[in-house]
């Protein structure tokens, strides 16, 4: 299929100027008039009662406009799984209990943060402290402390996957094995820490200006805990600083801004540091995972068992997500019969695990991927061909899940073998060194609606004027990832529009059509590509009559749409500049705009995705016996996002990916003490890999197209935050024998396996 | 016919609350990071070439990060006329010559205003001094100097209107009389003076918040000035503290916001002092008027001959509009066979004129309605009763105007005289007081396309939600006039969805339905209205399937929509909340958003006005014979504006508009010296009627049912501007024998007349 010029170029981004000189607004940048200032008072406790409350001295405090506690505010649960009300577990503001360390207790506003932050200090709670629990095996213990009342044993949710015969598979086996893994918690620490900005109007309305992911999501949560209608709330996202998962939620200062702007009258402002956000934020869940493996003589995996404790910390959050994700991907990429996933979302005492770049996938292939490494050393198989034995391709089913419809897995396969050098290398070992292989499939945005939008997934509107312009709007949000590019380079293609001709608009739920449920699952390039296509498609009709009539065509012909033209394909010379056609349309429509709207919403795509990427990632590492570092020599990748967009944009992603892969693996950790305080709550502690630590890198995009993708796309930003870590963790055991099963890879736990320190 | 209940219901503001509590913000509140502060450099002369300008002193001050003059911009001209292209004869920043004290000669962006004031001192500019023009008598004289080459004799435009055998009428008339008169300028005053902030985006985008009344206008001659398509300017309104028609054009600072803020890539605001708006605002037209009129023995009107100058100041502004409505309310009123209209706009070294409340009917209707009274003395009749000889009425028709569909004004002079006591104070009169009549008739919107819009002259978008509000999206603008309660009301009274569940967006240009014209001419009301309804009609179809398949109805029921509620006309029981059928109409659409979109563009209504409204005005003065001072005890208004959808709000125009109109006959005038300069330049010198001056007043509205109108209503914001002159003018004749023919009527004039003073 031969796509338009613009698809697969490298565009830069068109947002970047803008946000490399500054001159881009984030939310903290707004400043509105009479502007107050709000502060959160959270619990210094990881569990406990709440027996009492005053507010009576910060109230008395000059610069004090207002003080709420849980009490004062409609009490109404919140969650992102509305399709299952129970799931709903948080309030805004503590109520009863608090039950992590920075539960939100309290919140002030006031003239300025400094007093905000005074007047905090002077309410006075008084808590009766309860036995508090910091893993999942303690929560999941008889008689262990209830964290939420409603879920006895302290789990909150189960997900079950169950097909073939297991029982007989694993009987059959020529050879079977089972390892438990651990992963740990780490953090999205995007550059931007959240914060928002709330304005009351008529009264009864408010707009809030916030960093999210998820304007459509934020305001209905936000509409239902303030017993507002959806539509009296407004969300307008301005430049957003990264998310990667973080920012999918209604947050409790995003409801404490807009609750108070209401009572007081007057805007409100939230903005929360770094160590806010390291000691109390969103993070990816720690997981203890249980996996048995089968396989014949020949290497055809057989059966596998996965059972998945994940740490979703006091509250669901999107903890039920990861847990139906990480069932999902413990049987992707790899055809097998029989499969048994149990996973069980536990609650602890510490700040809420959710979702992360992958969602559940980098947890369960660090598992699944070094249990094949293993695998194949015992078989005495070559870890790559074990892969291609069973690797998934176009066509095949995955049980409950889809009918994959593009699959260029065997092909990743094949070339990140050969561009790694792999058979070579791992013939002439050199010492210390050592390569490992990981893999990953990921979705393209999710089918089952958890959500319960009663709107399509992804809208979009689009407007041509006579100018030659073109206007995109939608819901769809640029956290960094690139549609703001990436779309306007589909309606570019679709419409024949020069992508610098069109204005995008993407930021007010009020001002854009419904619904877009935002951006995470690596949705947005698909799901809103498609609907911009629909909505060009539309206004391509509107447009065809003009030349039909203009040029007395016969009704068989072709219109293309290109370089800011129309004509007929079969005779280019017949043509006018898409401004005369759009202004000759207008006035045949006697002044009524040319405006359309297309939606999209996945149909006879199973329940899980209308698409789904493949890669292999192989890592190349040297580990210092000495000193047991890990040093990444050089990252190669090959992938499968279905047609590239924006090849930059994809190669940001990769590189991106292995940024926050490597972090994951060998220096990332958010560690808590024995009260359940974090103890790393600065960059200085919270180590992360700089620019400076980054290897290099060699990739290949492996061709396919995939039919339900806009253009053949699939995802390209998740994904690649996958095999990371299990590939190092391979080229780890390769270079000096140390087989990690639990996350991170220090060098203290490399000393100790090479029997250095004990 | 029977309108919905909330037709005619006094609504208090919706925005009120808001503004009066100072939660609403205006343009000048808005502060963006990083933003610069303009300041404009102005010609201390009053016509002048520019040899020379250096800006090297003010670019070297330390906190300046931009100059601008003309030669620097793309010296394209612009003015609201665009369909006669030739008409546009300002610059942003003058190039060659200024033609008035005030004239734009250079911008400054710096990094605070002060600074920025600091460097325009240091613009040296060197200019030769040209002969001035201050009268419109100086400026069609033999050999005046000319103010724009193009324009021959200093007249920019001429009007002419002409039907029936005016010679002939002359001829045979029983009484023929001619008077001159000349009316002054007076100024908007609004409270919010003008401001704008200006925000690059994307290199060749700009987005533009601005105290305006016509946001589309401003984007299209934003564009063209600044040379870029018209959609890479988005203009943003917020709350706007004013306008009467101040506000309805492209000025001087948005173009240069827009240009420094696209030269520096930073956002910069300017904000105009009230001085800048006495002494260089935009003010109403003088006019010198000669009007002869020719009646028969029984008092019929018979030909008028009406000639006109406009004293337009330096350059054509809304002057043109000015110069054809003054003709067309010349002959509005009565019906009379013969009529010539000879308008000419002239150009003098003054600050421009332009557009204010009445649109050149309130001079027009002063030389028209005071020549009334005139010849009713002559004629010795009752003015009322001459009035109602010659009264239009429902079904006439105004030659190259219009058909005249609804017209209360008998019953308006019937009333006006009742409730005045007319008759009765009239023959039993009190020394010192007397009443006088005005009366008037004004457009509802304008059909000429003077500004050549390619779409419908309003649109309005309508979306519904499953939780039962309403958003309605327009570019319709609300400057205090009431537009943001009463079309909210029409969508409520089409819909049956409660008002205070509809949100209102009207304020951008690129999230609101393309286009509306903004507000001026009295046209909201009756177009943008009429767009609402349009597009509410088609969410009705939407809805109507719900109903019919759910209860099955036969085809033939009617639905009712009112009180939130969806029901069987004939079988009110057969109902469901709106709420509910939304919810079901989305679920059948699997998910597609019930939006719609209606427009208004008037056909087959004239050249003029799709309806017009009519009404008389009695004052009732007290004229003291010592002092000279005239004090208006009373004001007696019946008028017909159609149906009212907000009675309050009719009654709020009413009491603006005779404070208004007090003003202009009694107070306001702007007084320039020899040079040019205007000597009143803040509100201690320039005087106003203040809540404390005005009379009281006792109106009665006519009933009438306007077919064009959205539920019967037209216009009642400006119509009410014009009688109150020529009343107060009657009243102190009738009072103390005073006949003025020259406003204003200023104690000095009265004493004059009384022989007091010389």
């Amino acid at each position: 299929m031969k796509n338009p010029r613009i698809i697969g170029q490298s565009i830069p981004r068109l947002d970047a100027p803008d946000k490399a000189t500054g001159r881009a607004i984030y939310t903290d940048d707004i400043k509105l008039p009479g502007m107050l200032y709000g502060k959160l008072l959270r619990s210094p406790l990881a569990h406990a009662r709440i027996k009492r409350i005053d507010v009576a001295k910060a109230r008395a405090l000059p610069g004090v406009k207002d003080v709420i506690i849980g009490a004062d505010t409609p009490q109404v649960k919140y969650g992102n799984w509305r399709l299952v009300p129970g799931s709903q577990d948080e309030l805004p503001l503590a109520v009863d209990k608090v039950r992590f360390v920075g539960d939100e207790v309290a919140a002030v506003a006031a003239l300025d943060p400094e007093t905000a932050e005074r007047a905090c200090a002077l309410i006075e709670v008084e808590y009766e402290e309860l036995p508090a629990i910091f893993t999942v095996e303690e929560a999941i213990a008889e008689g262990a402390p209830l964290i939420h009342d409603e879920s006895p044993g302290n789990v909150s949710l189960v997900r079950k996957i169950a097909y073939g015969d297991l029982d007989q598979m694993f009987a059959q086996a020529h050879y079977v094995r089972e390892d438990t893994f651990k992963v740990h918690a780490v953090q999205h620490a995007y550059l931007e820490p959240c914060a928002c900005v709330a304005q009351a109007e008529e009264g009864s309305r408010v707009t809030l200006w916030t960093s999210t992911q998820v304007p459509y999501i934020v305001q209905c949560l936000l509409a239902s805990t303030l017993g507002l209608p959806e539509n009296n709330v407004r969300v307008m996202k301005v430049a957003v600083g990264g998310g990667f998962g973080g920012k999918m939620e209604l947050r409790p200062w995003e409801f404490c801004a807009a609750f108070l702007a209401l009572r007081t009258g007057r805007p409100l402002k939230f903005t929360l540091t770094r160590s806010d956000e390291l000691a109390f934020g969103r993070r990816r869940h720690p997981m203890s995972i249980y996996s048995k493996v089968a396989f014949s003589k020949e290497g055809k995996l057989l059966a596998k068992d996965f059972q998945v404790l994940l740490d979703g910390g006091a509250y669901n959050a999107m903890g039920p997500t990861a847990t139906y994700l990480c069932g999902t991907f413990g049987n992707m990429l790899y055809n097998f019969p029989a499969y048994r996933y149990l996973g069980q979302h536990v609650y602890t005492n510490k700040p809420p695990a959710s979702a992360m770049r992958g969602f559940g996938a980098p947890q369960a292939a660090f598992a699944a991927e070094t249990q094949m490494n293993l695998a194949a050393q015992e078989l005495g198989l070559d870890p790559i061909d074990l892969r291609l034995i069973n690797a998934m391709q176009t066509g095949d089913e995955i049980p409950e899940v889809a009918t994959i419809s593009s699959c260029g897995f065997k092909e990743s396969l094949t070339k990140v073998r050969q561009i790694s050098g792999w058979d070579l290398k791992r013939k002439d070992k050199k010492p210390g060194r050592g390569l490992g292989i990981g893999c990953f499939s990921f979705i393209s945005g999710g089918v089952f609606n958890w959500f319960n939008t009663k709107y399509n997934f992804s809208a979009a509107e689009v407007k041509v004027f006579e100018d030659g312009t073109a206007q995109l709007a939608c819901m769809a949000c640029d956290i960094g990832q690139g549609p703001d590019t990436v779309l306007r380079q589909i309606l570019s293609a679709e419409l024949g529009v020069s992508i610098e001709k069109i204005r995008l608009i993407s930021m007010d739920t009020a001002a854009t059509p419904k619904a877009d449920l935002g951006t995470w699952g690596s949705r947005v390039t698909l799901m809103n590509g498609n609907a911009v296509i629909q909505a060009a498609g539309k206004i391509k009709d509107m447009l065809a009559p003009v030349l039909f009539s203009q040029f007395d065509l016969n009704q068989i012909h072709d219109l293309a749409f290109e370089d800011d033209k129309v004509f007929v394909r079969a005779n280019p010379k017949r043509s006018m500049s898409l401004a005369e056609c759009v202004y000759k349309a207008l006035k045949g429509r006697r002044g009524e705009p040319l405006t359309a709207r297309g939606y999209y919403t996945p149909r006879n795509k199973g329940l899980v995705s209308p698409a789904f990427s493949f890669g292999a990632q192989v890592a190349e590492v040297e580990v210092d016996a000495d000193t047991g570092l890990t040093k990444v020599v050089k990252m190669y990748t090959a992938h499968d996002c279905g047609v590239p967009i924006n090849k930059m944009s994809v190669e940001g992603q990769l590189e991106g990916a292995v940024q926050m892969g490597l972090g994951y693996t060998l220096m990332e950790n958010l560690i808590l003490d024995q009260q359940g305080r974090t103890l790393n709550t600065t960059f200085l502690d919270y180590k992360m890999p700089t620019a400076q630590d980054m290897p290099p890198g060699e990739s290949v995009d492996v061709d396919t197209y995939e039919p339900e993708g806009p253009f053949g796309a699939k995802e390209a930003g998740e994904g690649l935050a996958i095999p990371t870590a299990p590939a190092i963790a391979h080229a780890v055991y390769e270079a000096c024998g140390y087989r990690c099963k639990e996350l991170p890879i220090t060098p203290e736990k490399v000393l100790r396996a090479l029997g250095k320190i004990k």
